[in-house]
């Protein structure tokens, strides 16, 4: 069934009906796959409205982000997949080019859609081809420095683009400007100086704010100037983005203009779900739940690494003033809800704003501040230059605290955490660990923080919880000897050395089979010692890591000795839930034990390959 | 001498004369050292005002990228080395808080210094230490994304920063919005669309542009409104950025201002010297020149990488109109005038928005197009995301032609292209190609042009030049198999595999040792059968590249046989000729034959070692 047709065929009435039929298509789905709930719900009477005026098999529709496209999957050929969804094999979370040619660019990370959408602009008009281009951006990805890039250059590009803001946080607005000219140069004349401070101290701060605020009120009122109207964009709106009828007649105006355009839509994050409605965050990127109750389907009694780093932060942080938080926006998926509320004044969350992160911790660094900044591997990539350019050529002590490291599971390739220890390592200068476990974890921010720093360290831990109480943990926590690596099994022949989360895993495979396993929190540096040890007496060195193989921690330790390097191989790894990436990565017990016992086959080492059962 | 005290004590005459003195003294050494000649003599008044009303002692003064603090070197403690600026082991070229503390942030990448001043600002904050937070950035340096994050988070975080932007082009003012609100919405109402039409037809479109003009300029005059007043910062000037009372006056009224505040400055590039005022961009960074004629003292007959990559890909495109040219605004660093002029509409300069360029080739090919983005390899790290993300995950055919890789020289460690083998190696479904001279750069830009391609591609080259003819080399242009590497030499016991540039030194030493050489052109892909043949023939394998060792071309050889890896080690490369370096490096003749000899000595393999004399 064509959709699409179908849509344009509805009358209001109807269009609700539809609406309401695949907001429980969603909620379903969802429930049972966990996924984008909330922005997705938010955007049903906007996709319907975008898809009856514009036509998202002719036309050139990119969402930036990708994560509100459900309900564009749903109407270009994806109905009867959609149950499939962020399943092993099935459809992804995210607008994805191989699985449609409708999704026209894909992205998982923010801030790509503009720049691609002026891409595809530019050779459209090159080939003579006529389409229009539309871009649906969130509020929040406009934040991110290659949204702002490609907006500055729209003007200057002759573009026509025409972009819908999804507004459900007024975020925007905010931002917008105040006074006119005339008045500022009158008040940072020095007589205005003088005037203000006096009428100051006679009428008390709340006059001049209320004076402020009508400023404010008269100027927008007046011009109506704003941030994209300063970057010669038109802007209208803000619609009820819930409101067919006012989102239909105001794409349709914008469809004939012949300037580059932006409509801000105001939505409602959660929209039809009265679980969701009321807390669009806990439903913004859900986990399974019960769709009467909705609450999450979650284990008893675990603890997430974020979930440990973040409050160890925060006991930490009682005791130490120097201690400043950073985030992009992932304040709650690092586990920063916590430290945020007890030290409001020490936590920064800076928006989507990756780069902007690092080089301001290194601004806090070189006054003697200990900036810790909490952010997901595959984001900390936006920040690389940053990281080599202002903090690791300079020595500063900046913690990177690298959560989802590894395979982070359904949000698949986009998110995957596998390049950090390879984008790190190459950088002169910063240290790199891996802990094991949420104990180690929490050891390692202990001791760094209660070590003074020559440059940048780095902690990657996964996605990933263990059954345990934070309480009891913190009881045990204790400094370690970062750098130096730990025999945890001594065995004969062969031997393992493992970094980081699979750990555990080849730990098991070690104590099966007699095998030793050096456990190498210590990415960069390399502990020399050890592993001189472990190349003179054993036949046989395995590394296992939860990373790239290409420029990896196994791979760098081939200029010390002959290493066979278990990590993930040159592709990029797909979706599904953690369990099943790592089985299919070989990166799980059975998956390591197998691919040891391959290599000493190869090896021709058969009593060692027999050893393995 | 202290000479912040010193020019206090100056009146304007006076300053007027010391301006004249500092640019003769910076115009004298540029002349023997290069260096960014026009943009210093561009900021004389700027710096000396700056630093009669803000204290470069107490105060934080960030100038962003560095490439402007000549005079600010001079007037804080640097005036008698300054002779020795850009030459190995003396004053770097850039900020560099190793050599004063006065360099309160050190840069040779644009757009890091509001991020910085705005962590910097928080921590004086936190300490309750009052001082003035001051940032100088070039208008081109906020079209960057992080500038623009930084800008659009100031009025978030509550700061008072100062900046004064170096305005020496007036690319600002254009961005500046236009209209009214209630002009905007009248003129998109069918309405309105349906009369302009009938207007323009009757009034031709003369009179269309003047109403235009009329009302934009109204707009101006009335509300003043423009990009930074709508990120909620208070914007003054333009000034005369050579008129000392001015500056000082601005300067001395926002040091008071309870604001965060822009000061727009405009001043000329090049200013105070006939050759560099008249010619900005040829002096922006100038190599050594003559003072009276202004003329480089260069070398005849010589052919830059850079050069033959231009010229190459013009001719390529009057046969192919699918090649589209990208740069960051580095149109002539990367040798594209010509095709720029050439190919007006197939030429895109989007600004330094590496991000932004990548995304938007991303673009393009998803359209059929061939997108060439030429960038140098130190900037090319900024969008390190983006070529993961939009162009490998979804095999995007981009060629990435990446200038300056390896060490450029006197520029040092902030530009060295020292990182790219490395952090594009680890990345899946990319081609890295490493040409040995001018010859082979433009036959494999010829046979990649001519080649579908299955994803993206990058070549590399460097900041250096060959002896030669660019229609010579033209005539003997070819194809060739890229991903096969070469046998160069056929030797005895000893072979080396290397990569890009230093094959030619490679070459001499193997030639007068009688050792192997094979050159490989293609990185990635892995020739694995001629490096078979290889390990199979040979008892010592060297390998040898430009670039770091860590996650470098050697290393990733190592998981195949044992390979003596000679590459930069773990270390930020200092400033100084690229001659210099490549000797400090031991990546010339003589120190890629030191670092053989030492490694054959090791492996006592007496009888190698001594064949090298």
């Amino acid at each position: 069934m064509d959709y699409i047709e179908y849509i344009r065929k509805l009358d209001y009435q109807e269009l609700e009906r539809f609406a309401s039929e695949i907001r429980r298509y969603i909620i379903n789905v969802v429930s049972k796959n966990g996924g984008h709930l909330a922005p997705n719900l938010g955007v049903v009477e906007l996709t319907l409205s975008l898809y009856r005026v514009f036509n998202p098999y002719e036309d050139y529709i990119i969402w930036d982000t990708g994560h509100q496209t459900y309900v564009h999957k749903l109407l270009t050929g994806r109905w009867d997949l959609f149950p499939t969804i962020r399943k092993f094999d099935g459809l992804s979370g995210y607008t994805n080019i191989f699985e449609s040619e409708y999704d026209r660019f894909g992205a998982g990370h923010v801030g790509t859609a503009i720049a691609a959408a002026l891409g595809i602009e530019k050779a459209l008009e090159l080939k003579g081809k006529k389409a229009n281009v539309v871009v649906v951006i969130g509020d929040g990805a406009l934040t991110s420095g290659e949204s702002l890039e490609a907006l500055n250059q729209i003007k200057t590009l002759n573009s026509k683009l025409k972009i819908i803001v999804n507004n459900n946080s007024m975020s925007i607005s905010k931002n917008v400007g105040a006074l006119s000219h005339f008045l500022e140069k009158l008040r940072t004349s020095k007589f205005y100086l003088d005037t203000k401070k006096t009428m100051k101290r006679a009428f008390s701060k709340g006059f001049e704010e209320e004076l402020k605020k009508i400023r404010d009120a008269l100027k927008v009122t007046l011009t109506g100037e704003d941030f994209f109207e300063g970057l010669g964009l038109k802007h209208f709106g803000p619609i009820d983005g819930h409101n067919f009828k006012e989102l239909e007649d105001e794409f349709r105006r914008i469809k004939d203009y012949d300037y580059p355009t932006v409509v801000t839509v105001n939505t409602v994050k959660g929209k039809g779900f009265k679980n969701s409605e009321s807390n669009p965050e806990k439903f913004h990127s859900a986990s399974k739940f019960d769709i009467s109750s909705g609450t999450f389907l979650k284990e008893k009694g675990i603890i997430s690494y974020s979930e440990a780093f973040g409050r160890t932060l925060s006991k930490l942080a009682e005791k130490d003033d120097k201690i400043i938080v950073i985030t992009a926006a992932m304040k709650s998926g690092t586990g920063l809800k916590e430290f945020s509320e007890k030290f409001p004044k020490r936590f920064f969350d800076l928006g989507i704003t990756e780069q902007m992160c690092v080089t301001f911790a290194g601004g806090l660094a070189t006054i003697g501040m200990k900036p810790v900044f909490a952010v997901y591997s595959t984001f900390l990539q936006r920040a690389f230059d940053q990281i080599i350019h202002d903090i690791a050529l300079q020595r500063l002590p900046i913690i990177f605290a690298i959560d989802r490291a590894g395979v982070v599971g359904e949000d698949g390739p986009t998110h995957h955490g596998v390049f950090d220890i390879a984008y790190l390592r190459m950088i002169p200068n910063i240290k790199i660990y891996a802990p094991k476990d949420v104990q180690d974890l929490m050891n390692t921010l202990y001791t760094l923080l209660n070590t003074k720093l020559g440059g940048p360290v780095a902690i990657r831990y996964p996605r990933d919880y263990e059954f345990g109480d934070f309480e009891e943990l913190c009881d045990k926590i204790n400094m370690v000897d970062v750098d130096k690596w730990k025999l945890l099994n001594e065995g004969k022949d062969v031997a393992i050395i493992s970094t980081g989360f699979p750990t555990k895993a080849a730990l098991k495979v070690a104590r099966k089979n007699n095998f030793t396993l050096v456990f190498a929190r210590s990415i960069k540096p390399i502990d020399v010692e050890m592993l001189k040890w472990v190349f003179e007496n054993h036949n046989v060195v395995f590394s296992v890591e939860e990373g790239v193989k290409i420029g990896g921690f196994g791979e760098g330790l081939l200029s010390y000795g002959n290493v066979e390097v278990i990590a993930i191989d040159d592709e990029f790894v797909p979706h599904g839930s953690r369990k099943e990436l790592l089985k299919y990565l070989n990166l799980d017990v059975e998956g390591i034990e197998r691919r040891m016992r391959k290599v000493l086959e190869r090896r021709n080492i058969y009593e060692n390959a027999n050893r393995i059962r």
